[in-house]
């Protein structure tokens, strides 16, 4: 509803003035944190909880609250430690914990739309674990129909090529790739469908904790490529996801 | 055509070796430049001039080539003078050039698709003009339906607030903004479309050029952001293009 | 007015629809420009033009957009030839310009408010002028009562502390400083009212425009000293401005 | 006193050259510091402990001195095994010790002055919590009214909107946030009194520890902020207070 | 094989399409990693494991497939607690390991070709010893001659001429260097063969992990002289061994 | 001669004091400059004049002491302007100039040796011209056998494929590349001879004038690399030409 | 005299309170400047004028107070139009300036103190030369027996080796040095004096304006090496003065 | 001995070509490490052993072939637990640690020369103790009479214009800061001898490690400043006592 609708019925009195104030809110006030509840609707995605930072005690606090609304949570970069504390407090077996990419959640219920493009989620080598995992995972909670393709860098480039006709039929891509991050810039020239670029920490010396791979995406010469912060699985799942739902526009 | 089916028809004597070879090239040897013919069909959009660093002749050459094949060309970074020297050389009615953001091109004779959905650009400032410009001029190029919005960065948020129906109308959001580059961040928290940033180069001593405002979009708190270099409204079009393209998906 | 106060004058019809749309806007339209008419209302300071990357034509149209609201207006980072077009456009006999700091305006027929508190403005050396002058510049736009103190830089401490009682006089200090940016920690440590630091780009090798000074400030021993961008004599002298009005709080 | 003032007194054998010199010193000499035991005179504020790299024999021994002179004390950067050595050592019961901000302090038993303004902390997300916590335990140890808000980042903006009236009502805002930083820019554009920014190194990647939120707010689009070091709750609570201190001016 | 020969192999039926699809693959589907058995082939050099951030049983898995068909493997960046793990899984006694420099590898029963030219190691001092140590294993797995000496740094600059005569005697250099990385610059004036100069991360402060060495050695006033990744004892002797087969050359 | 062999003919009055410091000497003492006279002989190749920063009359002076000695002579970075002077004063017509990669020389009468091995000399893109072509003028200038290959870079990898024989082909190859600089990375992978990279300054924005292309060369997952300086297509000729030089050993 | 004498002396009226008063100053105001003229006399040098951000006017007035009173002054960083300017305005036969490093001076009549040390000042290369004619007026200035040695760097080393003896014959040695900045440290570990280092902006691509030399020289191999500023010759040759001046100690 | 007096005497007979060559040589071959016997001779100084990336054993080593030939010894960054086993190796009395700083050493019985200058050793805070402890032991090792003052940072400036008097005594001052690293400026301004300024990495956020206040010292506004790297207390220690030997000379 937009401001000059809520106006009009206020002025018929069709809706109260409280019901208006509610109209603009859609926050429970946990003191700590004001979750975001009509994130869900205003976004087509709720709110995913950013564990880094945050005790134990918030992060599950902010869990049940989503849990309860929505049927559902995300937590990325929940550490082992921090899942530990939350486990003992917090006995819900649909809990689900992948230390691997640190990630916390409790999936839907809800179906899997088989309409919807599939989203190819690459990596150029084993390396890249853990991000790409961060990426599949958020894919699995979003619903999003997607296939995993690992360690085909351009070292090796056969590897890549052997891959051209599934990559083709993606409608996006993610490719995650550390070091100098060439991966992205010679996928991108053999498709035609959005790439979403991700850069990992991987390397050493003057990779500078993933800057180099991410200087390599952001000025690459292949169109058609735009970039995430480096290590940012989550992002880039969540960005290919807004993007795979425009394959069901207008239908 | 997969290289298996190739090989096949090889095999079959249905397809020539010198055929078969020619499948696989697609360049016509300009001798300074190899410019990629087949691009059109392999990635939906054909190959775009990169001006800067080439001589007025270099560009004139690849424009050309393109124009002859496609019947359209564009290039980016053309300086007034590589401009000036090109239409001294080159008596084409249908050339333009945009001297704010340095763009050549002659415009196909395509008409918009109107099923398409709407591609939305944004700047946060004046200033930022002959970036959105490049973008919009890309996408005019690229055939895609689009509004431009001006000025609306975050210092006077109700600008903002009094778009916000508009906004959600978009398939794809293109987001310029310079200086600390917040605009991207609150506008993404408003729609649940996907957002491309661009970070721009306005802005002066610790901005360095555009990093401010790239690092800003990098570290987004709002999901559905994905980055582009500085200044590169071009990229950011086609990105939007690309994306824009999957509202026909299955139809 | 706040939201509840205008729901509740719609509600009782008191306010129409569309006047309570307006209270919400403030925005002359002006094409590639929305300009905060009620900014000067809002945040008790109009909005100031940046010029930087603006045409001539943009400058001169929302300044005179503002001056017909406000009686008054100011534009920074205006280069002399942007000023001459200006110039050439708009024969307006109360437009001022300063070529050593780039700022236009007319200024306001408002008295000083003789109850506010002094503002001291402090460089560190000579070549400091532009920035220190934008400040000034800034400060007599916004009817501050204020003091310029040049060249008191701490290689040669003496002429600092030669000057101690008069800046313990202040309510609020600027101090612009290039090179190591030292001068408002040693100020800062003599005085008891809050320091608006400014790095200027003054220095030459590792300076590297401005950063040196910039990290000198933001890592000053000494308590109370926030920072403001590198030459960035408005922004400080803006803060500062918004410091001082309190000292008329409660009167 | 000022030196003219010494000089004149000497000179009249009002002062003896011993209470002169012990006029321009102030310090107990510790051997390995030199308290600065009339800071509190010259700044209103008086000599607060940086604990990092300092022994806890060294910090207990400041604190002391600065207790038994002034009544109260404040250490920041203390960490816990600091504090248990400290502990151990002195059987204080007045003595309090923050874990999430590594704050140890005694309070003085001075009353709030009811006439000051009411200093506004906000903070963008809840992991910015141990930055704001030791702002706001500075600004109770500095007799400051103040009010805490969390969690209100752009992200989700009806959550800062829905703030709005309470924002306006502060003398002095400051706002703590991480990554791109973008809260003070938006909240700076609805408020009029002055914006301390304090950039949190709250982030991953490309935020490189908090340079991606301090080059944000350095960079803002919105004048009236200033801003303070990288996680330095501390500062921006001191200048704050400096600030503040003003609405007392003339009274 | 060139494309064309496979293509008219396949056209004459000397090569079903089967085979030529094979042989332009030439992985082993590992899951998790795609092996690439014939870069022995392609590259002379068969592929080398990078373990960071790979579980042991991954790099376990890799190394043996690679030594079932090469006869032996290398492995680096292989922490202790790897190894333990890959020791306990595997029990392998041609296995290696060594503890200062990570590497884990099996040595082929191939002789060295004495034909060969003579690398020369050389490290600037005791500190670089990990680095130099990486390299010296990689030289011995590729069987190449090689001499190492030890601490021959600027410092001390007769320590570095009484080597003159050993060092004109090598085919290719390699020179590790941390600090300012002056080495290579000295020793390649002072030879006429290539000269592969490695940074290493030995140093402190403004040594930034090395990139002082690597600045110093890329702006290099004595030509000759190529760089690698800092620490990148490896790639430095894979490098060097490229280079050194070429005095093979049309033998 | 060795030093212990120069000591035993002083010993034997084979040779005398004299003689003996002349044979450590090899320098031509023009005042502003001191000409390497013998580098010629202890590297292979002779100096070579580094034109930025020094007069046309330096120049021309260091050009013309070489030119008597050696027949010959190289300057790069020798501004067009530079050159106009230097022509003016020195009436030579052997003198050569490329205003492209500011080269100005005199080439040798020498021929080329037929037996040494190919380099090839690959570009990524037409903008990175200049470079490619100062590497070209000091190949020719150091008679080497090499061919020249333009605008391969990945953003169409079937340009690249089409080359692949041709590459295996080379002794050693020089590959140019900016913005991502990912062209080594896959040249490398497709070949067994050693590749120099070449990072050039073209691009924008976050390309940092060439560093975005010097991080991905250096952070290659391809072995066998080894990188020069940005923009330095002579230092990657000459350490092309040291390497080349070992086709000759022992032959 | 010391704080404490002024005061005795205040009590004892010996000395009024103006003349104490005037003791703690020494100051010409000029308006836009406050020159310190009893430098000269507290630190033996007197004031230098850094010209750079100043007007010709500025730089005029400052010059002819200091020569007034000292009888000479140096002012660096004046550039040719500022000179020609402050040539127009001032007559003075005894006026000096120095196109290549941009110093403007009148050299004092007083002779060279024959029994200080001498200060040696060497440059890697041609190209370092405004570098070292700045540091070598400065010395003229500052009447220091000095030997300027040019052209020695590292890549051939042999040019160093024979000034061995020259350079050990030094009491404090300058060396300036661009790229790589190798010179201090091979110098340094072969004499026993002391060593002012000069990193310069000579180089390209990575040199980033001679942080590369920066870096080289603060992070030697080789001790007894301090650095200055990049290009600051003014700043090496005043150091070196005072250290030069101790050669005079206890005489 | 100049290299034509050993060469004369070698015509002469009066040196044997084996003591010819001994003479260029002074280095113990340890195998790992070549330690640098004459440097002592050389450079009055001694070499000093680095102990970072040393094993226990090569620095023990090193240690007692120094002490052999010198009677004493210096090694900086040895870790506490290197220095637990070197001791367990070496049952040498005179052996002495600190574990503040790292340094071990054995001093030598020679006696401090009263003939010297008088070095003073500065600290801003009681936070930079570890490195002025560095810069101490070494002074004490290298008999220099010297003078340490604690704690006289800028915040507080009366503390550090207390000291002036004796700061005017020094030949030579060492000033270590961290943060800004303003206090070498301040001091620089108020004596006549030389300043050695040693950045700390004293500080957090925006302080890099010392980067802040390394640049704060290399852009010092007040001349006759040098400075060493980041936390280098040994080096500036190093430079100050060969500064200090000036004292003497003439002698």
């Amino acid at each position: 509803m937009s401001l000059e609708d809520i106006l009009k019925q206020v002025a018929n009195h069709e809706l109260s003035v409280d019901s208006a104030m509610n109209q603009l809110k859609g926050i429970d006030e946990l003191g700590f944190a004001q979750v975001d509840l009509n994130r869900l609707k205003r976004r087509k995605v709720g709110e995913v909880i950013y564990g880094a930072g945050k005790t134990a005690q918030e992060i599950k606090a902010i869990a049940q609250k989503l849990f309860e609304v929505q049927g559902s949570f995300l937590a990325t970069r929940v550490h082992q430690n921090q899942y530990d504390e939350i486990k003992a407090l917090w006995e819900e077996p649909l809990l689900q914990y992948d230390a691997q990419c640190q990630c916390l959640w409790i999936e839907s219920q809800q179906e899997i739309n088989q309409k919807l493009g599939k989203i190819i989620l690459v990596s150029a080598g084993t390396s890249d674990g853990p991000v790409a995992r961060e990426a599949e995972i958020t894919l699995k909670y979003l619903k999003q129909p997607y296939l995993r393709i690992n360690d085909i860098g351009v070292a090796g480039l056969h590897r890549l090529l052997n891959q051209v006709d599934t990559l083709r039929s993606a409608s996006v891509l993610i490719v995650c790739a550390g070091m100098e991050g060439a991966l992205p810039s010679v996928v991108s020239g053999l498709v035609d469908c959005p790439v979403i670029a991700v850069p990992t920490s991987v390397g050493y010396g003057a990779s500078f904790g993933g800057v180099s791979a991410l200087l390599g995406m952001l000025n690459s010469c292949s169109s058609g490529i735009s970039v995430v912060n480096i290590d940012n699985g989550f992002g880039a799942a969540y960005c290919a996801t807004q993007i795979n739902l425009l394959t069901l526009y207008q239908q």
